[in-house]
């Protein structure tokens, strides 16, 4: 069983790196936006000319953007979308809602003072997480059954 | 030829208010969340029972609004998202990101300041406005065709 | 806003009319399935002629409700499954997952001592109840936002 | 053709181990839910930390599960489900459910004791079960055409 | 509940108005075929101008009758099919695929002599009968769960 | 049985007011795109504001049509679409395409000049006609299966 | 471009191993029903148990069948229905409307005196054949744009 | 991540084959309806018969050609629709139409000439371009980040 995963949102630390990484010896294959952040902004006018309003400018690279996104998360079976320390990060909620639409398995990613402003978005993920290892055992549970060494169990 | 409007994100001013009245002789039909921001917060507790976590306060919270936001979303024709000038937001972009994977028609709401935030946003959007009185505006085109007096044409 | 809601599972006692009741005041539309236990049981054969095996019994019966059941659920906005003290309930456990397949906001009741057992279904769930009462004041909060007297704040 | 196979429901005899053997010559790809009770039980707290609440200690492991039932159900061909003598196995109904609602052929097993209980489940299935034996012949007969020898001809 | 039923197939005697006479006291929408034979066979030639060729003849009605089927069965809850003593009906038949295929709720009516080789189309109804007495039990029982007084039980 | 018709297409002659009146009886409600041509080009920017970039200019309104045009197309059972002696049309051909992709029924009205240049729109369609007339008649026999006086029998 | 094509009908004739032989240097898959009549017709009670009534011998194996066919149909690019000089044939038309219904390209195969007869499947076809050398020729040209060597050009 | 695109509209210059090329080391696949303009025309008749009506002559052509054109858009990841100087080329707007419906990711190609006309295909796109080499830039951009070198930064 192939699992496919897009990795959505912050693009200013390697959490993606670890992961795939951790991930590496699971059947996973991993679908990524662009995150070169100049490369990601300027794309549009690089490639289609360039836009004297900001807006436009804006307008041409993120529906460029668009174009790997929308197909990254159209062929996930889980989408992992990460919420970083800084910036406001709408792209990353809408992509989460995105793909809560579309029905896909949503595991959510961020630190603890951001659970109040992230509680709908949580409410609708299947798995909330801090760390790139939590996310690299989800995987290996939900491919193989296997969980770590030391477990919580209940009773 | 009835509208069905969601009107969706920022609940501190009253911009929903003023759709609804500026476009009260028009055959549009509104729906919104929960705007009661300790109601909005508390619901799921109230009905089913305190939590000891704060996560999970939320969480129950959140999946109790999810059925109200869900229904407004799926009904809706067009989905007004409007961020304002501070807050995380998140739910609102998450419900941007909903009605874009279902094929709504988004009109979004924001000042020049969060232009390049919500580039990804405003690219999903068949129109990005900043005021009430353009979204009044704009739902009076759609239903009857009918432009305000003083028109900006090219040449 | 009107609220169409199918009301799903045990049959024994009357917690459909307690909601009915309770919400009369609400705009909300309720469907169930045929809950006269034998007309439920010998619908098929009463009408398309008798069988002399029970398994073929059941199935013309089965399939008969059928057309009510997916109607009343995929007419839904919500769909409330009562899981009672007794007997299987397979058939409950079928309408919420066919309701979640669909994509229809799930309303789980169920006393303390289902909870181990049905944690998939209420997985699953936007809201998990024990009382009538309770998804009344959900029903009622959904519409108009109202939340009961005596409230569960968090701090 | 490859015919993809999900294997839902009782997971105390080894009915997978036997169906998956005795079609090992067919070009049949199976998948599962993880059978480590458990494992299954606890993954949610052992991967995102402990829980003081049973409900949510539960609630937790069935939505990490859930990303695993999901993408099984949502890959399968066929989805044969099977009521074992004991438990509640909603869980079980509710995949039944859900495969239903998908379109997905059910086939389902279960013993005789269950038949009652199981007419509405069993009538949304496309065939019913009492051995993993028969589950065999079936996906042979749907991959190849060829039909076990004794056969029992109608005229 | 307002049920919605489109009756399809057989057009040489009155099986459609006995059925709406019978369920005139129900809170359900019929919708049929253009039951004309001559106007259904000619409608395209006698708009849209002569053909020279039979099947272009036979072609242009066809479609243009199918824009009143396709209304008519995408807009049912329940289809109904009926397949007379005479003639190939495989439009009756195309309908009742077409009708599966999205889901509807598939009622057919045909006398025993065609039992075996309607088979794959009985496998694919809810219920199968054989006079439209039957039909109005069937919808008034989905209606309102009244069943008619001889009642045949199993036990 | 309400039939909801789009008139999309040729804005220039009163082809859609022909068919409004001529079919004024029946039970059917039309929507259309804006027909005011100057309205439909600079709506855009006379409510979101002007543009330096003609392209941009257009752009701005043909989104802001689109909220229109979608709506009435996804509401109808039946979109019209008239090619007109001149102008491209590319948005006639775009909503010809867009209505055929969600499975309306296209009707397809044009002069005979233009036959072998629309030959592949045509063939998507259930009907090809060339007056407003032609309509007006297939509205009325989709109806209420009434068909003009004079008739073209095959034999 | 793999062409998966469904070939649905007729089981009398070798029509599908000349089609399967005359495209064996395309790119194309091919899938079918079982073709062995008995095999067919007692496949359910064979492998499920014997029936005392003909209609639940017969209506388990179309049951079992239907698995096998709905796969054949879902998977396939073009469903090709072929109906034969005798018989009913209600399966075929069955299969055809299900294949319309899911936006499948039909192909239809049948000699001229069955023409009138089948002019709703027909007008619902993308092609309209007599001969298997007619579907390989289309099959090729679909593939790899090649035409038979003497064509019939228009002017 | 293999990037399948459909390659729509012109065939009367080597577009095609410059991105083909040009994309040569990307893991990108292409497909395209039949080029060769005759064998397009004259393709139904050419297999299924001759015909005196040059409707039907090009309705049967239409039609074949049409299966090839709904598999390479269903197929697509990305629909690219070139606009060249000359003819109506309304089938082009009908792919792109149909294309945008489906949710493909569209870029559109056309010189300055056709901007205002087009502009209701270009509000449906994500990438508006006018040479192939952009085309290719976009495909190498979507497939692994890389932008061409002399790059337009917006500040």
């Amino acid at each position: 069983m192939t699992i496919r995963v897009y990795l959505s949102g912050e693009i200013h630390t390697d959490w993606r790196e670890q992961i795939i990484k951790g991930a590496s010896d699971l059947d996973v294959h991993f679908a990524s936006p662009v995150t070169d952040h100049d490369a990601s902004d300027d794309c549009g006018v690089s490639i289609m000319g360039a836009e004297t309003e900001k807006f436009w400018h804006d307008n041409k690279g993120a529906k460029l953007n668009a174009i790997r996104t929308r197909k990254g998360i159209a062929d996930a079976d889980i989408v992992v979308v990460r919420f970083g320390e800084k910036y406001k990060q709408w792209n990353a909620a809408f992509d989460a809602g995105y793909a809560a639409a579309l029905g896909k398995s949503l595991v959510i990613m961020h630190g603890a003072d951001h659970q109040h402003a992230l509680k709908e978005v949580d409410a609708a993920a299947l798995a909330v997480t801090e760390t790139p290892e939590q996310v690299i055992q989800i995987l290996r549970y939900v491919q193989d059954g296997t969980l770590p060494r030391e477990r919580a169990g209940y009773d």
